[in-house]
């Protein structure tokens, strides 16, 4: 199958790209670099070093002999993206190339605009461009289980039956997301699922929750090859920033109380999930909901959980209760459905002891590494004019305003 | 009360503007006059010929000795809107300033781009100067019934409550919009929506339908008070279409079957609506939501009663049945609700003879300036990506793309 992975540099772009090259497929990469740069923008980095896209892909090859073919650019530039369809002609194209950070989304209204007009655009490109040049390709767009927000029902795959004064229809699931970030993503659904229904085309959406870990089978295959690994307030997500605080000696950060409750899944069942939509497509027609995540745990169960794997290491692990600098429910009813996934044959691996023993493993490794200055929020959902006190810059790529051109 | 209507030079911000400055409120009117620059990209024109905004106003402050402030620049330019409403100091912000227009979504990827990113930013522009300078004005958004589409159930204003698997829960009403535009309406709600709950503004959103009629008690004052009347298949909607198309003998443009059924009212109750919203403002952090319309049509319902009024003139009336250019169900379930408006003091104008007569009578008026080409669909929602051939310019005030900058 020949499948172009947007955003192929990223934390999960670059994982599912080396996992479909070595299970046969024709992979491309199609990535800007503007993950390193917001890393620049912030001043903060991954904890693991990482090679640049070129180095790390020819090292690839010359250790597995698979070639991965790189386009560079940006998918607002519809002249580059459309090319790339032309050129690659993918049966599938998975798209994780957005900004994909709700602290990011916050931090003032340049981000907040940036981050909605970047994923609004570059998903609107892809859809003309597959549109035009790829009718049938299959896209595979990843969401966010953030999209639902936390209702007082259950969570089901991206549809619900709603009975209604006497009469019934399958609806999309309502939203409640909650950053502009997560926004972004339910804006991204709605034009897909017209596109769908109004051009034919297929497509899967995988609400996914959040991922930990971050070996696999193929960057373990040499430390060149290493994922990306974020620990900080804007990118490091719950269970890795955890980790690496327990291993840095500094508390671990929940928010409020830490009765947040969501779904989680181990990277390695990212790039499975990811596979099995490629080999079950969606219909002409069809949008297709997936809510991509294996277990359900509250902020506080994994804090204690990384508190008792921390003892194991010496550690002298502190769980500290900041106050929530999001706007969200620290107690409330979750119960989302996860099934479809399983039932295409994922076999989900479990959060166990030893995945948290090898995330405090790697933190001590690269130890020397850890700026423990990027831990603690500073930005808050409810300030969002003025969060960080003007020390960030102006996105990387953002679009220029009319007073400015 | 001190009120800023946002797109004031348009269809119905023009009428609401004067309304509400002959009640006694401080008006003000902000606008880029961007609507009259997608009428030279298009080579159409409103069948009134209307005067500068500077000029009209200027009357109406010789004829009632009322003045309308104008602030002449685009929403989405923060330094702008963020000055006015530091300036003006609204108590209420009306905003009816975005690209509203579903065939102008549909031309092509440029115009479909275009008009969510003018739609979002400008509202995320406006939601984030709220937020700095006034945070207890009332925002009065103009939404779209298209956000609902036609779902097989009955439709309620912005929320519903769901029962499921023994739960409940109140939540917003599912989406499922049918253009570009109608979807960039749905992306705004979001967004109002997450504001209110993560900063306490206030927002009331209008889910308006098709509205009819050009002459109000105010615009009636003066020729050179007249409101634009647009009959193109772009601006030009259903029933406004029909009466100039029987008037300039073309046969009626009914799009396939024509059991399409909407929600309709007369632009008098447009701006009654609007009125009674800002005498009942949303509370801090609610995000309240009204259907804004009086009666529901089918398109072919429409075209019979335009039928019968033709002929009261002498006009031999012709019904035509042409390919839908759009992707919409031609005979379906509709039931909307829309007693909240009415429960707050509306008294709807109903659709007469009287006002189908009034509008042919416009038409005839006018009848030298009807440009009989621009009825028939040009735009095909299967075809978003060479509509018009090559005929229709770049929109007038088009984001630039990275690889232009």
């Amino acid at each position: 199958m020949r499948i172009a992975v947007l955003g192929g540099d990223g934390y999960c772009g670059w994982a599912t790209a080396l996992y479909l090259s070595k299970h046969g497929h024709d992979v491309a990469i199609v990535d800007n670099y503007i993950r390193r740069k917001w890393d620049i923008d912030l001043g903060v980095s991954t904890l693991t070093p990482i090679l640049s896209l070129r180095n790390r892909l020819q090292l690839w090859k010359d250790l597995t002999g698979n070639v991965i073919e790189v386009f560079e650019g940006d998918m607002r530039d519809y002249a580059f993206l459309s090319a790339h369809i032309r050129e690659f002609e993918p049966d599938t194209v998975i798209h994780f190339a957005e900004q994909r950070s709700a602290p990011y989304s916050m931090i003032d209204r340049e981000h907040a605009t940036f981050t909605q007009v970047n994923n609004i655009v570059g998903t609107l490109n892809l859809l003309f461009a597959l549109r035009e040049f790829k009718p049938d390709c299959h896209l595979v767009k990843l969401g966010t289980m953030g999209e639902y927000g936390t209702p007082n029902i259950d969570i089901e795959e991206g549809y619900i039956r709603i009975e209604h004064n006497g009469r019934s229809d399958v609806l999309p699931y309502p939203k409640q997301a909650g950053s502009f970030y997560h926004l972004s993503k339910v804006h991204d659904s709605h034009n897909i699922m017209f596109c769908c229904r109004a051009w034919g085309l297929r497509a899967t959406d995988l609400n996914q929750g959040v991922v930990y870990g971050t070996t696999t089978d193929e960057t373990a295959l040499d430390e060149g090859l290493v994922n990306r690994f974020d620990y900080d307030e804007i990118f490091g997500t719950a269970l890795n920033r955890f980790c690496i605080e327990a291993a840095a000696g500094h508390p671990i950060t929940v928010y409020g109380k830490g009765g947040q409750t969501r779904g989680f899944l181990d990277i390695r069942d990212t790039i499975r999930c990811v596979e099995i939509a490629c080999h079950h497509p969606a219909n002409p027609g069809e949008f297709r909901v997936f809510n991509q995540f294996t277990e359900q745990f509250s902020v506080l169960e994994l804090a204690h959980m990384v508190e008792a794997a921390g003892e194991k290491f010496g550690l002298s692990v502190v769980i500290d209760h900041i106050p929530d600098p999001r706007v969200e429910a620290e107690a409330h009813y979750y119960n989302a459905k996860n099934s479809k996934l399983i039932d295409l044959g994922l076999q989900p691996h479990m959060l166990s002891d030893s995945l948290i023993d090898s995330l405090i493993n790697i933190a001590l490794k690269y130890k020397n590494r850890i700026d423990t200055s990027v831990f603690m929020p500073q930005v808050n959902w409810r300030n969002a004019s003025n969060n960080r006190n003007g020390t960030v810059r102006t996105p990387s790529g953002v679009v220029m305003e009319p007073s400015e051109v």
